[in-house]
């Protein structure tokens, strides 16, 4: 029988990577990456105009750029050849955004605007325009929209819209001249096979879309701004499209730059955070993936659409279609680690560490994993970051109780991780109490394949079994799924992503379940972690308020 | 005009200080200082009998031996002759208490008690005595015992009492045999002059006893042990000095020993962070005098005997006679400086340290000082060993608030700063609102000679002008000054504490001034620690208490 792979293609924030599957078998056949060659731009553009804080742009020819070298890479790796390829998927960090002309050209190509900041691709991370999401989420909580209900009550400055219209306040040119204002993802997408097929998954999460209720309506739209009135319906698109549809087939000129057959479908794009819930097994309800890295990101689905407080993103056929995917998130998690071994690693554990031939997180590892449950008397707050989900808060900050002269670093680390742990239980059991059920973790990303000690305290925090991604390149893998669907059965893909994802992706064998001793030990510090959490997210929310603003004013 | 010399010998925990000074000028002539040489004994006995935890001993022969070395050697230092010391002065820690029999010979003495710990010195430090301090605690308050008021509702494990109670409870045939059981400095003055005499300063600030209401009943005390009815008419006396007066002449034999003339006065001991407050020039009402060093003691004057919350000890004539004096504590301040430099500063701070040519300390003070108030966003409780004062709350722990993946060690190490000037302030404050004034800092101890930021922290914290004991001994200066009150005007001496502060101790030139916009930022700063304090120490000060018995079981 001849094999049959699907390409996935995962846009990251820093590079890009290619990634061929057989979609019978989910073997990993051969890969390649590259980072983007001008990088991120958060000081100024590349002809030297400087940019405002808060500001991260990326050039969007990057993105084109790198495909003629990784995917014939990822092709030799895996002794490939075009034919066996039956469908290509991509995923795109989001809300990451670009004005182009009608035929999605960009604007930053332009000679005209090569000096213009607006013009370029804005970074998911790029937060300048946040006192829009500000405005925008006063005026849709006066006037009741009922798209804030969808996101826990408030949007984030890192979305589509926020970034729009910061575009029409700093450089009404720019958007003047846009004719589209498009999700990266989803303009590669259009690139290759010539089609502008919006995805759900983006729209859905970033562009404040819902299937039934849309975009906002142009009455909230223009108490924005006069000029932002007609946003939709100029520059978006209500054909929305979801996952698993195939947008076209790949043009000519670009399977000539890759190797690639024309016409090979390519699917609708995944957010990376939902691709990686397909390539960590998960295609249906009651089953969180947590994505751990920098932050972590919690998606679960479940088969009725609920209204629930406290959830970053809730939307229909978000990532598997007939499931609503609720998306949740820590704002800092492994930041929070670096933090910690960045700036307070003492000389003599340094050269412990380097004596036992490891670095300084396996050796705090260690020597925190000797700790029992509760045994360094400390409880922190994980919002070195603010808190993302459920407060979507970003002005609090992180807090440790319980210090005294007896405390040792590793005390303090355990502590870090046990903090992370608490605050993905308060996600858990906000689900959970609203009606969506979270039976078991899985858990993908970098900190889930180097951190055990981290991964048995989630699961003896939380109280449920954790598997782990098989895969290392899980968002990778759940966009060549997208593109087995995309491909279909007559060209030897697949029918559902819930077949897709049972033959290609899988966990390793080795699960984490929880200790029942160690459980009913964190159910007391867990109860003291939700009076703490209430009484600095709650009572008084405004202490780290003040502290920040008075920091702000030195 | 003949050169008149007082001298004063410092006993602190690990070392005794001999110190001759001019009572005209206040110069210091000479000064000596020795180790004990069998040091503090807190795991076995010199015969190899292991010690409980918490236990703190010293052998009292220690204290007479290094007599006969640091007098000569400071007499020889400053060229003196005997005929120019007029009196000598004795400060010592408190409570350090011993059992002897009615001459004074020590139990630990007798071969028949080398293997029992409770026939040595107890430190001020050992804190076995603790479920007998809860177990009188408790007691008193439901008695209503009137001697509560005069220490902050609570009294200490480090105290007289509870560790008499301690001996009688666990070697009661030590108790028995025990003639007298005495505070380590009355017992060194009745050594040198042949005469008891206790001293109305270690009487009232650790043994529980008021001018006008004396010591605990003898129902309070059978309540606690029938054996214990009588223990003050049996092992202690009524007869209480006020500080400034003679205990006696130098003995012949001691005379010979020290090389000091037969007969020279002895005054009556003190304590050695009161002794300190004398040295520091203070010896009357309104001024604050911080002994600044692991931990710090807080003495004010005031002409009225006012019953007040929240101090720790009231004492009438306790340091300067028609003064109460009031005594409060932050139990741990360099402290925490040192538990932060010895755990969490990394290699590369360390070496640039090295490379600035100096140590840690003075490395992140630089650093720390560049820091405008309030710019580390930080705020942080003091509690890293409890909260002496104003909560007598053993049990509270410490807090950080306001980390971000921004926060860098030198925010910390100013946070930690802040929070102990915070302290220091709650600790006025607490005295102003109940009518004691306080209107000026003076400072003495190690961290006073060494860190310019704290101090000026401190100014810009409290609003309050801050002073600097010219001397880098204060309390020994503060024992010679007693001594000089001892010898009397007749013997070239003075008439009164006041007059012989004003003569012997000063301030340095340098006066920390308060920044009054430093000043008004520190106000919004503090304004935030009084409600983090309140929801830690009063709303909800059992969290720490759950987490330290959590820690406790593990």
């Amino acid at each position: 029988m001849k094999r049959k792979l699907a390409l996935g293609l995962d846009y990251g924030t820093e590079s890009a990577r290619a990634l061929l599957v057989d979609v019978a078998t989910g073997k990993e056949a051969g890969s390649a990456v590259a980072l983007f060659p001008g990088g991120v731009m958060d000081q100024h553009l590349p002809d030297g105009t400087a940019l405002e804080p808060e500001t991260a742009l990326q050039d969007p020819q990057d993105y084109l750029n790198v495909l003629s070298t990784i995917v014939p890479e990822a092709v030799r790796a895996g002794n490939a050849n075009a034919e066996e390829i039956i469908g290509i998927g991509i995923d795109f960090t989001a809300s990451t955004v670009l004005p182009t002309l009608t035929d999605g050209t960009p604007l930053c190509s332009l000679p005209k605007f090569a000096g213009e900041p607006y013009a370029w691709v804005k970074l998911w991370k790029d937060h300048a325009a946040q006192p829009e999401a500000d405005e925008m989420n006063a005026l849709a909580a006066s006037g009741n929209e009922s798209f804030l209900a969808r996101y826990g009550g408030k949007i984030s400055s890192e979305w589509l819209f926020p970034k729009a219209l910061r575009m029409l306040h700093k450089a009404p040119q720019v958007y003047r001249e846009a004719d589209r204002f498009i999700e990266a993802g989803d303009w590669l997408v259009w690139q290759l096979c010539g089609a502008e097929r919006r995805s759900a998954c983006q729209a859905g999460y970033k562009g404040m879309w819902g299937k039934t209720d849309g975009f906002p309506t142009p009455s909230f739209l223009e108490a924005l701004h006069p000029d932002f009135k007609d946003f939709v319906s100029e520059k978006l698109t209500t054909d929305i499209y979801s996952l698993g549809e195939a947008a076209g087939g790949l043009l000519p000129e670009w399977a000539e730059k890759t190797g690639l057959l024309p016409d090979t479908p390519v699917a609708i794009a995944l957010i990376d955070a939902h691709a990686a819930v397909l390539g960590s097994s998960v295609a249906d309800a009651g089953k969180m993936v947590l994505a751990l890295g920098t932050s972590t990101c919690h998606l679960v689905m479940h088969p009725e659409n609920i209204p629930a407080q406290g959830i970053a993103g809730i939307v229909e056929d978000g990532i598997v279609p007939d499931f609503i995917a609720c998306e949740s998130g820590q704002s800092a998690v492994g930041d929070i680690f670096q933090w910690f071994m960045r700036h307070f690693v003492s000389a003599e554990h340094e050269a412990k560490a380097k004596a036992a031939g490891g670095d300084v997180f396996s050796y705090f590892e260690q020597k925190a994993a000797a700790l029992p449950p509760g045994a360094n008397g400390l409880l922190a707050l994980d919002w070195w970051n603010g808190n993302r989900s459920p407060l979507m808060d970003a002005g609090l900050s992180g807090v440790i109780i319980g210090l005294t002269l007896a405390t040792k670093p590793e005390d303090i680390y355990r502590a870090l991780i046990e903090a992370t742990a608490f605050g993905t239980l308060m996600i858990i059991e906000n689900h959970t109490a609203q009606g969506i059920p979270v039976d078991a973790l899985y858990v993908c990303g970098g900190l889930a394949e180097k951190n055990e000690l981290l991964l048995q305290i989630y699961a003896d925090v939380t109280g449920r079994s954790l598997r782990i991604a098989a895969s290392s390149q899980a968002a990778a893998l759940g966009a060549a799924i997208a593109g087995s669907v995309a491909a279909g059965t007559h060209r030897g893909g697949h029918a559902s992503f819930t077949e897709a994802a049972a033959s290609m992706a899988r966990v390793k064998d080795t699960i984490f379940e929880p200790d029942s001793s160690r459980h009913a030990i964190y159910q007391h510090i867990y109860a003291e972690y939700k009076r703490l959490f209430s009484t600095f997210g709650k009572e008084m929310p405004d202490m780290m308020k003040r502290l920040r603003a008075i920091r702000s004013e030195q």
